[in-house]
């Protein structure tokens, strides 16, 4: 007979139709029992459809059936809501508090680096109205949904996604809501969505010191904020805003991250700062944290954000960014 | 005896401290009565400090004094709120739905160009958590400000302008707000801010397609739109948004302005596309609108922006905007 680890480590090779992500993983696995030949499997049914069921019953069925000495498999169902068997370890908002000075991209390559560690990461789209990452990384919709939730949707190296993007029926419909609506789905986004097993949740906050950003720090339990900004003194005085915010809602601050810092051009091989004089240190020292990075304007970078390929993305100032962070977020959770 | 055209002529001289800006085109002359050489001077009492009511009196008085026939000169207040001395000929909003392309810059050059050709022009900056106007033109607060209303700032150039920003504290201070109290405030900039008589006000919306686009679309006779994006095909996505969110709300879309287009690289006499190939036309047939203009990312504008002399800009691909929109307008008022 095999132990319960045994046969659990068995089950975390069943992915679940949609999400791509296992069985084990989504934490769906309530129960293992072992009587003589028989195993009973219990699993936690949350975000999953009738079909969906169906298949996860054979195939765990047949996964188990393999294992020596089991003769019998029940697979056996619980009913359960996402927001009880959520385990996210980290949840880190990216923050800015102006528009346009990549909130996204930070929040995507923040998810690869860690993604590209091995942790179990996902990215919740907080930004309801001009929602950009499932474009970035090339992922679409619809999430497979049941009454008791939703299930995020995969990339390719196995980020889990949550955007409105991936609810409307055309990329480029208008979410025209009030405040309250979009706090309330972004309360969705975290309580019935089926994230399972994480260990880091990056929430890609919108533009802005109002309703997104105040619902993500009342009700989502933020361990931490990494702020963006870039060199133009406008933007500084307008992040600074966000800063505040982060500092009166008591949120800590992870680090900071100047983008469009400069423009490489080969051809004359020199840094051109288009939007002025780096101000990281300035920054730095308002957010009282760490610069985890400069990151320059790339049109290699804004290319394949278009192509929706962003993991493909390498460069030395993204080494660079993502060994800070590492260590950054290493140091935090000793 | 002066007639009372020649009365109001002179009033025009008189200019009303903090707004800068004249008693006949802030509105606030009610009445003006010539009984033999007896002058009586009737003025709205709105948004005026009681200083300043007395220092226009006395103003008034004198200035009225110096005109052939006149002995007696008698100036009264009667009470009004700035709605109703409001007269706005055209309400435009420069929208994108993305954050970070250039609103603001938009807004700003708009205005600009209008003012330079000798229209009454002011600025309702509408982005209650990201203000960014007020800083662009240099200008400070608080505004002069009574129980019945407030002034706008009037900028070097006399465009009056409106920010959350001249009211609080320090610069970089948050505006935490849920979304209805930003779109009360915008209501209030729009009613209870005395603009007088202006041709164009020009309303720099925030990100997104939530509370404070709405409240404007809604609360304001919005004569037009104009839409801003940026090359890149993530900005193009969110940017239609804002297209249909128009569209939905039946405001005429009056143009497009691609900004950020390209930046020219003096050393090897190239333009550089860094977010990509041009998508101006495909915007403007997005929108059925015409495309007003490609500005280029510009170091120098930006500079001036954070030094707050975006008035002193001048550039080729300006000109051209300013044109374009100049006969789009004349064509519109026709």
């Amino acid at each position: 007979m095999p132990t319960q680890e045994e046969v659990k480590k068995a089950l975390d090779s069943v992915l679940v139709p949609g999400v791509k992500r296992s069985l084990v993983k989504l934490n769906l696995v309530k129960d293992i029992s072992l009587n003589e030949e028989k195993l009973d499997i219990t699993l936690f049914n949350a975000a999953l459809m009738e079909g969906t069921r169906a298949w996860l019953t054979a195939k765990v069925k047949e996964t188990a059936a393999k294992m020596n000495g089991v003769k019998d498999v029940n697979v056996i169902f619980a009913e359960a809501k996402p927001k009880e068997l959520n385990n996210v370890k980290n949840v880190i908002a990216i923050m800015s508090g102006k528009g346009g000075v990549g909130k996204s991209v930070v929040s995507s390559l923040t998810a690869i680096t860690l993604r590209r560690q091995g942790y179990e990461v996902g990215i919740l789209d907080a930004d309801i109205t001009g929602p950009s990452i499932p474009k970035m990384f090339g992922v679409s919709g619809p999430p497979a949904a049941a009454e008791s939730g939703m299930l995020p949707v995969s990339s390719n190296s196995g980020i889990g996604v949550m955007s409105v993007n991936l609810l409307l029926p055309t990329e480029d419909d208008a979410v025209i809501w009030r405040g309250p609506l979009i706090g309330h789905m972004i309360t969705q986004f975290w309580e019935e969505v089926l994230w399972g097993n994480l260990d880091y949740l990056i929430v890609d906050l919108p533009p802005g010191t109002a309703d997104a950003p105040l619902t993500v720090m009342q009700q989502l339990p933020i361990s931490g904020i990494i702020i963006v900004f870039t060199p133009q003194s406008l933007t500084a005085m307008v992040v600074r805003k966000a800063i505040k915010m982060a500092k009166q809602m008591q949120k800590p601050i992870l680090g900071v991250v100047e983008n469009m810092s400069y423009l490489y051009v080969p051809e004359i091989k020199k840094k051109i700062e288009i939007f002025g004089k780096s101000r990281a240190e300035g920054m730095a020292q308002s957010a009282g944290a760490p610069l985890l990075g400069q990151l320059p304007l790339d049109p290699e970078l804004v290319k394949l954000c278009d192509e929706g390929n962003i993991e493909r993305y390498n460069a030395e100032a993204y080494d660079t960014f993502s060994k800070t962070l590492s260590s950054v977020l290493a140091n935090k959770n000793h």
